[in-house]
């Protein structure tokens, strides 16, 4: 499956901007396949979208090419840029969106300057369709990175938030909220459990109190916190049948939780 | 059209859940094409599930496979299945999800606990990625489902209303409340028209009195309340020109709709 | 890219009326493409729809088939159109949908009433399966317009807002609102530069004076109000880093905006 494009943005699902991307794309490269990985990102929340791409982007075949547009700069002075790991393509802005791909992987980032692969348009407020879209297409159709501009040392990182591990403790902080008010956060279960015996941990979150990780999300009776390790590997604290988010008003994202060790 | 997989899930378009399935799918299946039907389903509402699959299904080319994933027991003792009818397949969580096929198909339905097909990943939360996706994308690939596991007798079936037939008149229930806030009811055409008269009935649905079955929801002046034979073949209250959820407050699934005949 | 249908409408994603198109679609047309514009549209409004239709249409590969659905009238006497331009096809309900298509090209429209090509259902509310969705992917298929009934010379147009050109003004209207709740107007850019000079001007919207037009939304603080010329080449009225919809609570579509020549 060459020619794959995945499509991660904040365009809602209501005026046709992800439409006109792919209609872009089509034209420069007419057996390109789209998927689209989630448009619903909150408007401008760029670390929302960036633990999207991380979370999903490792499931593709190799050679898939990632556009990304979570874009609240766009006109501004920062970069478009193209990036290429191992295995994929990124191509969006560069304002951190990719932040988790330099953390993990070798990369090859270019600004995109050349203009023979966007579209001349007298426009600055949608790169996604003007810039992003035509050259993710001509990604696809197997032009070089190295064609769209020169490579750059330095693309834009978020600060992200990383776990503390301490003496008979991890301090965590929530770094995402997903679609089931889960609170997703950085406590990643391969280097933790490297360090701390989870079968014996209590966990503090918002003034709860949980004594053990669940291994479903319906554990525990219906309204209570749970703790479980998620889909992705990132700690989650869940409540059963109901919304963590709702329930613990005022926890979210960049609240600590502390993960201590019982003996 | 072969390798055909319809997705219909709650896991709304803004974290990617539905875009890792497709990834996992194409690395299995380079020629498979997918099809959107619904993603946001209500959270964990297996019932509104069911009737969106229920109305659905039909539409699409033999040996379709149909991918179902509405899933609050995730991780618990709930078993994954695939099931096949004489024209598509049908993969996803024991929980009543595919209850309307059941009711009108021969099926043979298999318990999956075969590893070869699934993804050997350490997670308990996310079996549409790794086990629903994968077993999907290995049908569309002429995989036998009796290679998946043994057949089981007994999948689960949701409590489904059915309407009552009397003497001179039906009474049913609200089954499903659509996009546009109609009032979807357990009252199908085919069965009703047999033993009533619907030129000459009177409806009574929470606490309205309604005199005739229309020909379009826009019968009847703004804001009145009509019936109507919707598209799927069920009797369905609407307002014309606005939303009987609103109107009708606290008339909503599962209450109760009266047809008397006239005389 | 020939087989390529794309699908507006204001189904939403919660029922799998988009997905039951596509059913019948590829049941007809095995080698079918659909690339989705938006099914977010408000319910019902076709302004809405028309607008978005407008600035997404000719993004798209010479051939493709532009289905739209937002049909307040299914099931009265509206009728069913298939309306051919020199590069693509619409098919569609007659009530205004495609009014900015017939205000800038040469059409030929038809009135569907040949039953070869639809749906032989017992239903009148869900035109979207029954006949759009067929005659879209019969004409993917290379059927020609003509058999689908007669020619219309009078296809149903909606009253849209022009803009008044005057002495040292331009007065405007708001005739959309998008995702990021900015509000675009109906001046546009190629028409207005010829009349009066941007660089010099002051801007009267809602209360509201902006002495400039920006080159980006991010322009200005944050909550300042900016005037922009948006993406599709309409000048619009945005917040930086903010909602105008919200900020500017009453002023939406239809209000006006006045711009005036400073000298």
């Amino acid at each position: 499956m060459a020619n794959l494009i995945t499509l991660t943005t904040d365009f809602g699902d209501s005026q046709g901007y992800v439409g006109i991307m792919k209609g872009v794309m089509a034209c420069i490269n007419s057996n390109v396949k789209f998927i689209d990985i989630a448009h619903d990102i909150p408007s401008h929340d760029i670390f929302h979208g960036a633990f999207v791409l991380k979370t999903v982007y490792g499931y593709f075949p190799n050679g898939t090419v990632h556009l990304g547009v979570v874009d609240p700069g766009v006109g501004g002075s920062r970069r478009a840029i193209a990036v290429r790991t191992d295995r994929y393509y990124f191509v969006g802005p560069d304002n951190g969106l990719f932040t988790y791909i330099y953390e993990t992987h070798e990369f090859d980032a270019r600004e995109i300057t050349e203009t023979k692969y966007t579209l001349g348009v007298d426009s600055t407020t949608f790169d996604g369709r003007d810039v992003f879209a035509p050259v993710a297409s001509y990604l696809s159709l197997g032009v070089s990175i190295e064609q769209f501009g020169q490579e750059i040392s330095d693309p834009v990182r978020l600060d992200i938030y990383k776990p503390e591990y301490g003496e008979g403790y991890i301090r965590g902080h929530v770094i995402h909220i997903d679609h089931f008010g889960n609170l997703i956060t950085d406590i990643e279960r391969g280097e933790s459990e490297k360090v701390m015996d989870f079968d014996d941990v209590r966990i503090r979150a918002g003034g709860f109190s949980i004594e053990t990780v669940s291994g479903a999300y319906s554990a525990g009776s219906p309204g209570e916190v749970v703790c479980v390790w998620g889909s992705h590997g990132h700690l989650e604290v869940a409540v059963s049948q109901g919304r963590a988010e709702t329930l613990m008003e005022g926890f979210g994202r960049g609240s600590e939780i502390l993960v201590q060790a019982k003996r």
